[in-house]
């Protein structure tokens, strides 16, 4: 395995969230009567080490490759659509590029390796390695080299994103196929029978559903004696983008870079990552519970409870752009509300503060 | 009663909540995969009755009174915090003027009358029906000619907010005591005990809570024989700021603009709308699930799925408030997103559109 992934996680400042803390209970409100804005407000103070955080510059990449275990039929989609979604992610036609002007974030497509060629645009970074992951209902996925160069590629991506001034990244993909992927990664990690984590992903029926478990459940049975170890279950089972969102988690942590985890395909992601270095952990914000079956099980297992649940099963960030108004009106409320003692407001416990 | 209670609510456009149902099946993402979001853009064409809704211009107005049931010990905060907040709100400390800020909105506070006196100030509203309510437990909480003036006060704000160019309005409440008195309205509308809708409000003890059933089963018992009309319940139960928000709802509803319904006390004050005047009903949209105890249940009564449950139990507006992003976000994706055939992606049931 590559050294980088071992180096650990930066330490959460436990110290500011206690200040901020504490801080809260000065503001004109009952305490704890924000709910989870307050806890997200002292999180993030933790996360950027500041008793008044802020979630100005918000990096958005999406993750994007093929899979080829799409061949199985286990999508409702042809696999010509990861390509023509990759150029409308560019042309700011996707749900994701019309959230991220909304938010007027910083958006890029990371094309990770596509079966049909790509276009080039200044939203596209390629760093593509290999034409789509081969079938691992026949063989591995992927080859150690392209595990290493997958990971390597989120890792860039990570450090290019606080180089940048990123307050909070959000990583999201794309990639006809990747929900089976996602599911079949789950049940190596979690040790569950398919049926238990694969879902309709884009809207399947019930003869695709039934494809998508046969194939998980071969895929599963076939690497049997590889999949002790969440890098070799990667290899075995994983997509390119997938590998490289794992990537970019774990060095996100490294760097310090708070992370909105997205939905399913995304929080499988994070699994991995949190296998692989747990301290990844402290520096994941869970965005949204989707509509996808398996999504509860996974986020269960990483004891996350998410902000939003809307019902979306669309993948590519959205989820997460989605709650990245709820981040900034909880900094917002945090840094600006009055105290008791400022607004002459008398306090439960202390009566007049004037 | 007054006759413009019973004026008929405007009629939503079925026609083109169709077309907007059919506008979001052309879109780049599987069908459904937007959840709540592809319903809440439907949602608002109809009621704006044009097939690509704007949440642009907010009205928040935050109705506040005094009730004459604080001196029953029902509360965590000394009534002096109604007034002592009236201020905090105009001087832009509280959650709700923050939010508000950060929103962009047009935000007023409206007095309904309060115990202590309200200095005056560009941003609080003058609707002064007396110095609060009475004591519910003793007598009816206003008169009739009060109870008149309040719903009056909240059909003007209403006015006012659509002729102001609202998109969607929001009402907020602050009155020391008035959880209290929600719970006791809800009970006499639902037909409940007391102990399945009173809560701990602002953050009351077990004997302050005690204090609260009490005062509510005590209420009850004390008005039973004049609990069967829903405006003869707000008389003697009331709050000068749920019914100006009875009122404001009714209203809205009547000139066809949008309403966010906020947290446990104004999800009551839209209960006792719809029963006044149920054609109410299909312009109210139910921001958040909140902490409050009898919230669920009131909820329930009016079939509501609100959008968000991040455990917030402040009122004020603060709940709707935080939603809005949704809103704005719905119909974005709804206004902006590329179509299969635009984008030239292939469909799921259709195949490539180019």
């Amino acid at each position: 395995m590559d050294a980088w992934l071992q180096l650990p996680a930066k330490t959460i400042n436990a110290d500011l969230a206690m200040q901020a803390r504490q801080h809260q209970r000065t503001l004109t409100k009952p305490a704890g009567s924000l709910g989870q804005l307050e806890e997200l407000a002292i999180q993030l103070a933790a996360m950027q080490n500041k008793l008044f955080p802020n979630i100005r510059h918000i990096t958005i990449r999406v993750f994007a490759a093929d899979h080829g275990v799409a061949t199985e039929g286990v999508s409702a989609f042809p696999q010509a659509v990861t390509v023509e979604m990759i150029r409308n992610f560019a042309h700011v036609g996707a749900a994701i590029s019309q959230l991220a002007e909304e938010l007027e974030a910083d958006f890029a497509v990371v094309n990770l390796g596509t079966a049909n060629s790509v276009p080039a645009h200044v939203k596209v970074l390629n760093y593509a390695v290999g034409p789509g992951t081969r079938n691992f209902c026949v063989e591995p996925a992927m080859s150690s080299g392209q595990l290493a160069q997958a990971l390597k590629a989120g890792q860039t991506i990570a450090s290019e994103a606080m180089a940048n001034g990123a307050d909070i990244f959000i990583g999201g993909e794309m990639g006809i196929g990747n929900t089976t992927t996602a599911a079949a990664l789950a049940c190596a990690v979690l040790r569950e029978p398919a049926s238990a984590l694969v879902g309709s992903g884009t809207g399947i029926d019930n003869e695709g559903l039934a494809r998508k478990i046969a194939a998980v459940n071969k895929a599963l049975e076939k690497h049997q004696a590889l999949l002790g170890e969440p890098i070799s279950i990667l290899e075995c089972l994983g997509g390119f983008e997938i590998a490289a969102l794992v990537g970019a988690y774990i060095h996100c942590a490294q760097l310090g870079l708070a992370v909105l985890v997205d939905g399913f395909i995304c929080t499988v992601a994070a699994l991995l990552a949190v296998k692989i270095n747990p301290g990844v952990r402290d520096w994941l914000i869970f965005s949204h519970q989707s509509a996808e079956q398996g999504h509860q099980k996974v986020l269960q297992a990483l004891h996350a409870h998410p902000l939003l649940s809307l019902g979306m099963r669309l993948g590519e960030g959205s989820g997460a752009a989605v709650a990245i108004p709820l981040l900034r009106m909880a900094c917002r409320l945090h840094n600006q509300m009055a105290t008791f003692e400022n607004a002459g407001v008398s306090d439960k416990s202390h009566g007049k503060s004037e």
